[in-house]
């Protein structure tokens, strides 16, 4: 390990606590919601500690923030890291900002021990990934890949009726129609698992090949409200008896498809919500995921039969809309294997891994190769202020990420 | 039948849809909640239709109003009829207003007819049965029966602040500390259903012969919020895999028990509530009745044992709570045979039935013997602006009502 550069794991933790303390929560989260004040002070600070190493700083209109290190072949297209400052409204200090901070020490590595690298090294802080505060997740990676367009991200309005256009506005970001999009040569993007395999797998890197197929469904069964007293059970009409179906049977079907499966019902709500009524509708929402293609539809496919035959069973009308689908990653060979060499010369544990969660790299992975580094956080929690991981892990990403930028940023190919 | 007095059937369906105006809703429905000034136009109204009949009138100190008629024993206990005039929000116009109009065309009929009673006749204006204004249904004959505190009664706030004591003052209600109840040799009350079962059996009066064993419980489980993409399904502490057990083998149990079990489930929440999250906490309602006194614990029993053997199952915790209870009645025999033999001599079809719902005959129960003739309401709408009922029904029902009265309060025993 000693051939191969390593960035200040010390520093490194010390700048997440200092980072953590804007917008900092009772309980040790964060909260430092896209485009506001503690927004841009979190990007301000950032500036200063970046301010030594001489970057070219560039804001574009959609408020994506980009720190530039020449390479000798400046034309070249770039090696980028990048991932977000901004938090849930009760996040952690590590979601994001580790993944900006480790882009940090890769930078300040290359000044401080003088690396010429033939490609130009990129920094990006993307704008609004958590879309707490304006419902679009991933929104400046989005709108920088080309797959949400400026003006769709410009119309969203946060709880109090501002604008993602008059947030951006009020912080000085001049707007245009349109965002430049830089050439890449690679992408990388080093975050916490958010999940809890590396740490029961006692791993320290997870080498991140792809991020899995995931869509958001919305359940509605109709019914009839009636007197929970005086309606015999043979004469109602009543939604429950289908989540009563159709629940064991989901839990059943994710089973079937193996452990890689993910089914959530995150949200059950009945109307009109009288202990005393049957429910004249009942809605919920189930959230499928898989790594592949095949099983992911097979989820899919068994939530609409599911349903289906427990509506006609029972006589009831209802439906099951797909509100949000995100198609699965695969993410660049070259990077996954660049992630693989750097985590295996640098001698640290790793496994495989595929990504459960949604990140900016989805969308730069449409325009450029990528691939991403996880590092473990206590009990997989994330979005939570209990988030927690620990500092030799996160120097290890922050290495692993440096060894693979540069394997790529050195080579002229 | 044309040996029988009987009561005035346009008259009653007029007076009903004139009453149906009090607070009438853009869907044929009625809102007239209790101690609002439409309640108070709505007795003003009955007072000027009962003018003529020379009765004496009495408000007590809760609000429930009483106009008497004397017997040639006029120091005899009563025999008394009564129901409500208050509704829901999205209320009907018959559910309470049936049983006052139905008892006024009692007290028209022995005036018009002449006919002399031993014992006095009551009807009773019952204050504040649906307890949608003020949360404490049945409230006013609660009060009368000595099973509610006028203290506790008269504290009660609606949504505004405004209390039970505050609305009885502004109308003019003389307050006291204790409510004179008067000595009563039998009461009655007609109503509509409520449910479905007369107008499935094709009979025109239900033969009221008590009121089910009911309760409310709460069921919590608490599991661990996590994210939906990033879990593996063994990793969770998923409180919705509880409800998936939990919720079939209620229905089975409530099948079990037989027909006359009912179960419904009428509220559930999950928290924090978002489609890609893990619910950290999950709360649901279970309302169980049952007419026999073992079938309806074994419901109970069955609740608490399904949720502990599933919450056991998945290792989490959880808790229920039974949070209301209402033992069932059991109406006497003497005035169910008055009702019974008035339905059989007046020639109507009849079936005996046990009330789904509570009533205020609950509480006069308490105090005095008590039954309950029912009419049917169609589909078994109530609590509903839909609520129906036809006038040949209607008039039936008062027509039993009077004779089963009479036989009470002709008879000087």
């Amino acid at each position: 390990m000693a051939s191969l550069p390593t960035i200040n794991g010390e520093r490194l933790w010390s700048r997440l606590m200092q980072m953590g303390q804007i917008g900092a929560t009772a309980h040790g989260g964060c909260n430092r919601q896209a485009l506001t004040e503690l927004d841009f002070e979190g990007r301000k600070l950032l500036m200063q500690w970046a301010a030594p190493l001489g970057c070219a700083t560039r804001v574009d209109p959609i408020g994506n923030l980009f720190l530039r290190r020449d390479g000798t072949g400046k034309d070249l297209p770039a090696v980028l890291t990048g991932s977000h400052l901004d938090t849930q409204p009760t996040g952690g200090k590590f979601d994001g900002i580790y993944g900006v901070l480790a882009g940090l020490e890769v930078l300040e590595c290359l000044h401080e021990q003088g690396i010429r690298t033939t490609h130009p090294v990129e920094l990006a802080v993307w704008c609004n990934e958590e879309g707490a505060r304006f419902s679009a997740a991933m929104m400046g990676s989005a709108v920088w890949s080309g797959r949400l367009p400026i003006q769709a991200a410009y119309a969203l309005k946060d709880a109090r009726g501002v604008s993602v256009r008059e947030a951006l506005e009020r912080a000085g970001v001049p707007l245009d129609d349109s965002v430049r999009r830089q050439p890449l040569k690679a992408a990388f993007e080093a975050h916490i698992e958010q999940g809890p395999i590396l740490e029961k797998q006692s791993k320290t890197i997870g080498i991140v090949t792809g991020v899995q197929h995931m869509c958001r469904n919305e359940v509605l069964v109709h019914g009839q409200e009636t007197h929970a007293g005086t309606t015999p059970m043979a004469a109602r009409r009543d939604p429950i008896r289908v989540l009563a179906e159709v629940l064991p049977e989901l839990y059943r079907t994710a089973e079937r498809i193996g452990p890689d499966a993910r089914m959530t019902v995150g949200i059950i709500e009945t109307y009109p919500g009288s202990p005393n009524t049957v429910p004249g509708r009942l809605r919920f929402t189930v959230d499928l995921r898989h790594p592949q293609q095949q099983q992911y539809r097979a989820l899919r496919d068994a939530l609409q039969q599911i349903v289906a035959e427990a509506l006609a069973r029972h006589r009831l009308q209802g439906s099951v809309q797909c509100y949000w689908e995100a198609p699965g990653v695969t993410f660049d060979e070259r990077c996954v294997g660049a992630v693989r060499s750097a985590a295996g010369a640098l001698g640290y544990s790793s496994m495989e891994i595929i990504s459960g969660a949604g990140h900016d790299s989805c969308n730069v992975a449409e325009v450029a190769p990528t691939s991403m580094i996880f590092v473990p956080c206590a009990g997989g929690l994330s979005h939570n202020e209990a988030e927690q991981a620990t500092p030799a892990d996160l120097e290890a990403g922050a290495n692993v990420l440096l060894n693979a930028m540069l394997s790529l940023a050195r080579d002229g190919q």
